[in-house]
């Protein structure tokens, strides 16, 4: 069993010390990722984009990986600027404020009008728009409700690339089809697991991100695009590392870490439900074609041998720490 | 302001070392509490019934305070077995089998003739049934699915009374016109707490609880009945202490403590929604009508005066620790 070139189209790396704790184990097994610019600041001028694709080329090490750079998305951006530095970024991260972890400085409002001047520049220089897709509502409700703000800036913006990140619900698998222009990331957690994981019996810290796991029929409606490789879907891990102590703590942070295992659970998954030919273009080929990017030369090579995951990677505790998952790597080729 | 035998439908108060932890505070502003079955093992004797009563009112010390006993209910307990521990106990406890905190011995199927000798023998020695209703379904539906076995048995044991425990639904509402022979408890906690609260921002173990807190308009319906001091509800805390490693932990138990400020919080929730006139009704009165129970002399008096919660009771960490809550226990008169 081999993966060619995998690439994870939504991956945070963080910075300083946890950028250094967890770039290796989360770049070793993919040619490449889409990495969020939901730092403090966030990364939003030309400067600051290479100083931290440099920073994580620093921290990855030998690694053979490209970061493909987000710049966080502020309406006031302006053609001149965003041609400037169109070289430097493979997308930009739209978060409405507040949504989740460092995004106190993104949205408010979707007016497309006060949009349209960054967006349109967007379109023209075919930047595509990644975007959390959530509104401030009831926590179960808040990406279906987000999904007529997805189909509002879908048809203002019709040469606009929109990317629904990490989508969660049977209303956003929906709006896939009926806009040609809306492209979705799936993350492996939310493949796995519903609401019943999370908190159906104890609470599992480590489980919880935003947005939160849903119910059985959405990730049903999830799988079967992931599993068909339908061909507006993408694998993206979401994988956001926090310290142990943010995790399991009174008032436990957002976010699951699964980039050392994804592809192992994705192999599992895929088998499971006899989907292992559609592996390759959920994990690589949908994003190619979508991001118009060729990654670079890398072959994982998976074998069925239980894996037992790791308690902790550098003071990050992994999804399904400590248990046995039925995928290992086995070789990882270069070249 | 003042609350008259205030009674507590709802109560855990443990055994061992947790019993002798938290019984003071969580007796302390009550005539009395009906007192929850689930120790380890449960308590399903006379003896047992016995005994625990013992511990608790050597726990409470100088507290006035009255245990209301129940029984953990079995299907095997036959009408003899019944009469011979009728006046030591107020009512026999439901658990389905699994469904929460030392419920492992509960019951797994509802099958109506399996359950007629002992609910017969119930409803002709006048006991109450009391039951946690949830199904193992999805967390968000278990309630809601549960609603059929509330009618099933409420239907087939016309002279029983059942009270549906800590109701979180506004479907377990509207089972409460339906039939008359269904009751329901509801705590503070899900009068204020929506999933939102518990895993809408940051995750909050000391908010989290079985059964979850639900919707808002789920919320809204719990509100209703309780502010308007409908007849067939009572005020039930479903105070549940666990030590605080074991909520602020990977893998997180189900239960909240709130005993200690529960009165505070209803006066303060009765005020604002201009209801104080059936505050009474839903702490005292109505619990007294329907379970025929006369509750010793205690008058709490409260005044609107701020009051920061501890943060820790004896290595419990209550509801809303460190916070301010706007009503304070000025004295409690006995007799």
């Amino acid at each position: 069993m081999q993966l060619t070139a995998p690439l994870d189209m939504h991956l945070h790396l963080r910075d300083g010390d946890m950028l250094q704790n967890i770039a290796k184990a989360s770049a070793q097994t993919f040619s490449g990722a889409i990495i969020m610019p939901n730092l403090v600041p966030p990364v939003s001028t030309k400067e600051e984009v290479i100083a931290y694709k440099e920073r994580i080329l620093a921290a990855i090490g030998d690694e053979k990986f490209t970061p493909y750079m987000t710049l966080f998305f502020k309406p006031s951006y302006d053609k001149a600027f965003l041609e400037s530095l169109r070289d430097e970024i493979t997308a930009i991260k739209l978060y409405p404020a507040g949504i989740t972890t460092n995004s106190e400085g993104g949205v408010s409002g979707f007016d497309v009008e006060e949009l349209r001047p960054t967006l349109e520049a967007m379109s023209e220089l075919n930047i595509p728009l990644c975007v959390h897709g959530e509104t401030n509502g009831f926590v179960m409700d808040r990406e279906a409700e987000f999904v007529s703000i997805y189909e509002r800036l879908a048809n203002a913006f019709p040469k606009l690339k929109i990317i629904m990140e990490h989508i969660t619900t049977k209303e956003s698998v929906k709006a896939l089809d009926k806009h040609e222009n809306l492209y979705a990331t799936i993350t492996i957690h939310h493949l796995l697991l519903t609401l019943d994981d999370v908190a159906g019996g104890m609470l599992q810290p480590h489980l919880f991100c935003k947005p939160i796991a849903k119910r059985p029929e959405d990730r049903e409606a999830l799988l079967k695009v992931a599993l068909e490789a339908h061909p507006k879907v993408m694998f993206g891990s979401d994988s956001a590392p926090h310290p142990k102590h943010a995790k399991e703590n009174c008032g436990c942070a957002a976010g699951v870490f699964t980039a050392p295992i994804a592809l192992q659970l994705l192999t599992e998954l895929f088998e499971k439900h006899h989907a292992l030919n559609n592996i390759q273009a959920f994990v690589s080929g949908n994003a190619q074609k979508i991001y118009g990017i060729t990654p670079r030369t890398k072959t994982i090579i998976l074998e069925k041998k239980p894996f037992t995951v790791p308690a902790i990677y550098n003071d990050v505790v992994p999804m399904y720490a400590n248990e046995t998952i039925a995928y290992s790597i086995k070789d990882i080729q270069h070249g």
